[in-house]
C-alpha cells in the first residue's frame, strides 16, 4: 500500500489551508527549492555551457519522460518533455492528420478544455481540416468515417467526468481514426493505461496533480506503432536525427525524440525532477482508490450537510476523475467565501464550485474540514457580501 | 558612460574561467538564485493558485516583454514572452504567411540557423508554401515579386556576420513581402532598433546575451501595424480575447498578447527577471561601443599571436556582431584544449573556433588572457593529444 502519509509530507501546504485546487495547480514539494537552488549554484553558475551534458540537462526531456511514462501507463523512451500543453497538442494532431491523409475531421468534444479546440481551430485552418465538436456523450456516434483524429480531454475539466479511454480508442480504431488523449486532469489523478487502451497519442501537463509548478514543461506519448512515421508540422531542432550537425534540411529523430522542438527548460525541468521524487513507490492502484475514497466522502459529506449544492458530477466513481464540482446560483460568492475561510478550491462560470483531490497530499481531514465550512458558509449566508462580489473573477 | 565593471559584478563566473561562449549560454546572475527561491517560498508555496493574480505571474509574459522591449528598439506593449524560439518563428511565420495570401515563398539565407530552417520547412509542408534558401549576401537579388516573407537571423550563429537589418527590411518592403528578423544572436549583443528599421515580426531566445538562464523563455515582437490583424495558426488560451470565459471558439486577444499560447513558465521567467535587472542603465549605444572594443581586440590580438588561424567573421565591426570566429584545421582538438585551460569558447564543424564576447561581463582582460592561452596552445602543439580527439563534440 502506498503511503499518502509519507508523500503528503513532501509538500509545503500553507497552515491554515485545506487545498482542493491541485487540480489547477499543485503545492510545491519540500525538496523543490532546494533543488533548483543547487541547480542554479552548482550547474548553471559552475558548468556554464558544459552543464549541457555534464549536468545531464540535454537528455532531461527523456530521463523525466521515462518518469512521467509510468505514471501514465506509457513505457520507457516513449514520452518526452517540453513546451506546453496547447503545443504537444498542435504537434499531436497535426502529426496524426498526417497519418490520415485522406480524412480531415477533427472530432472532440464540448467538455474538451477551450485551449484544445484553439489549437484545433488554427491548425484545422491551415491544414485545410474540420474541427467537428460534439457533446461527451455523442462521441461515439459522431464516429464515422470522415474521422481522422478523434481528441479528447480523458476527465472533463468543468464536471470531472471521466471518458472510457479504452472503449472510445477501439471505437475510433474501428472507425479508422486515431486517438488523442489529453491527461491534463488525469496524469497523477487517476490511473492511467495508455499501452492497455491501445491509444495512439497523449499529451498531459505536469503542473496540475504532478507538482511541477507553475507552467512546468509538458509531455508528449506516441504509441511506438506511430513513433517512427509521426511528423508534426511543428519541427525544432532539437528533435533532429543530429542536432549538432547542424544539417540545413530537417530529419526527424527516430522515436519520440523528434516531438522535441526547441531548447528545453532546464531550472523549470528540476523543478519537475523534485515533484517526480514524491511519485517513487506510488502504485496507480492505490492512487485511485485513494482518489476514489476522497471524492466518495467529499459528495457524501456534502450532501449531508449542505443543501442547495447540486452535484455536477458523475455519481459512479468509475465515470469520475479526481475531482468532484457542485452547482450553486451564488457560486462565485460561495467560492471566494470559502477561500477566504481557508479552503481554496475553484470557480468555473456560470455556477460551478470545484474541488480537486489530491491522492498524495489530501486527506479526509481536508474532506471533512471543507465540508463542515462549506456548511457554515452555506447556512451563515456569509458568503453574501458585496465584498465577495467585488473580488476578481480570475483565478 | 554605462558601468561595465559593476554589470561584470552582477555576474556568477567561475574562478580561473575565461567564459567567451555566453552567445550559447548567458552565466548567472548573482541575484537570480534568490530570487528564484524567493519565489518558490513565498509565491508558489504560499500564494499556490493565488500566485498568478497576486505575484503577478500572469501579466509575466507582458510585464518581462517590456523589459526586453527596451532592447530591441521596441514599445512598450510591442513584445510578449514565452515558449521558445523555435516555436515563436513559427507563429511569426505563419501569421506573416496569413498576412501574404496570395504569395507562397519564404526566404531565408544559409547563414539562418538551422532550427528556424526546420520550422519553415515543416510550415511550408503545411501551408503550400516553399522555402527558398539562398546565400547570405544573395538575398537583397531573391526578393521578387514571388516572395512573401523574407525570414533572417540577424547576426550568424557560425560567422558573426551582421545583416543590415534596416536596409534588407526596406527592400523586402519594396518587393511587397514582409520581414522577420530572428534577434537570437542580437538581443543584449548589438543596438537593435526594429522600430528604427521598420521590421514587421521579430524573435529571439533570452538564454544567451540576456542572461536568463539554460532554455529561458523567448520572446516575439509584432510591429503595431500588423498587431490586431496578425493571426498564427498556434493559437492557445492564454492568447484569448478573454482566457477565463472558457469560450468554445478562439478569438484573438488584441494586439501582441494573442501571440502567447499556454501556461507561461513562471519560475524560469523569475529569474528572467532578475537577468534583466542587469540591463537596468545600460544604454545600447554604450553596449555597441564596448562590443566593438573587445571584438577589435580580440582579433588584433589573435592575428599578432596566433600564426595559423583564418579571421571566420567580417573585419568591418559595422558588419559584425558580438562575436569573432576563427579557422583552424584542427579547430575542435584546439577548442577542447583551450577548454581544458580554462578559456571557454565552442566549436562548430568543420574547423570554427567561436567566442563570443559579452559587453556585460568581458572585459579587455578577458581578451587578453585567451589571447595569451591560444598562442601557447598553438604554439606548445598542446591540443594534439588523443585526449582532445575523444572527446564528445557536443556542447
Amino acid at each position: 500500500m502506498s503511503d499518502f502519509i509519507k508523500t503528503r509530507a513532501a509538500f509545503h501546504l500553507p497552515r491554515g489551508v485545506t487545498y482542493l485546487d491541485g487540480n489547477s495547480l499543485g503545492p510545491m514539494p519540500v525538496a523543490a527549492r532546494d533543488r533548483v537552488a543547487r541547480m542554479m549554484a552548482a550547474e548553471w553558475s559552475e558548468m556554464l555551457i558544459g552543464g549541457w551534458n555534464r549536468a545531464g540537462w540535454y537528455a532531461q526531456p527523456r530521463t523525466v519522460g521515462d518518469r512521467v511514462a509510468r505514471l501514465i501507463g506509457a513505457g520507457p523512451g516513449e514520452v518526452v518533455m517540453g513546451d506546453t500543453l496547447s503545443i504537444k497538442v498542435f504537434q499531436a494532431l497535426s502529426a496524426a492528420l498526417a497519418l490520415r491523409p485522406d480524412r480531415r475531421v477533427i472530432l472532440s468534444d464540448s467538455g474538451n478544455f477551450p485551449s484544445d479546440l484553439y489549437v484545433a481551430q488554427g491548425l484545422a485552418r491551415a491544414m485545410g481540416a474540420t474541427l467537428r465538436v460534439v457533446a461527451p456523450e455523442e462521441v461515439e456516434a459522431a464516429l464515422d468515417d470522415s474521422v481522422a483524429v478523434m481528441m479528447l480531454t480523458e476527465v472533463d475539466y468543468r464536471t470531472g467526468r471521466l471518458h472510457d479511454m479504452a472503449a472510445l480508442t477501439a471505437r475510433a480504431h474501428a472507425a479508422g481514426a486515431l486517438a488523442i488523449w489529453d491527461l491534463a486532469h488525469s496524469a497523477g489523478a487517476v490511473d492511467v493505461d495508455l499501452t492497455g487502451a491501445d491509444a495512439d497519442f497523449a499529451v498531459g501537463c505536469t503542473y496540475k496533480y504532478l507538482n511541477g509548478g507553475p507552467g512546468a514543461p509538458a509531455f508528449i506519448w506516441t504509441h511506438p506503432r506511430h513513433a517512427d512515421d509521426a511528423q508534426p508540422i511543428l519541427q525544432g531542432w532539437m528533435g533532429h536525427a543530429a542536432p549538432f550537425a547542424f544539417d540545413p534540411e530537417y530529419r526527424p529523430a527516430p522515436g519520440i525524440e523528434r516531438m522535441r522542438v526547441g531548447t528545453p527548460p532546464v531550472i523549470a525541468m528540476t523543478a519537475l525532477e523534485a515533484a517526480l521524487d514524491v511519485w517513487e513507490g506510488v502504485s496507480l492502484s492505490d492512487l485511485r482508490a485513494r482518489s476514489i475514497e476522497l471524492t466518495q466522502a467529499f459528495i457524501a459529506g456534502v450532501e449531508a450537510e449542505c443543501p442547495g449544492l447540486v452535484l455536477n458530477s458523475p455519481r459512479d466513481p468509475a465515470r469520475r476523475g479526481s475531482q468532484v464540482g457542485f452547482c450553486h446560483p451564488q457560486g462565485f460568492a460561495v467560492m471566494q467565501a470559502l477561500i477566504a475561510a481557508g479552503v481554496v478550491g475553484d470557480f468555473r462560470a456560470p455556477d460551478v464550485l470545484r474541488f480537486g483531490f489530491a491522492p498524495l497530499y489530501n486527506d479526509l481531514e481536508d474532506v471533512n474540514r471543507a465540508v463542515s465550512i462549506l456548511a457554515r458558509i452555506l447556512r451563515d449566508g456569509s458568503w453574501d457580501h458585496d465584498d465577495y462580489h467585488r473580488k476578481a473573477a480570475v483565478t
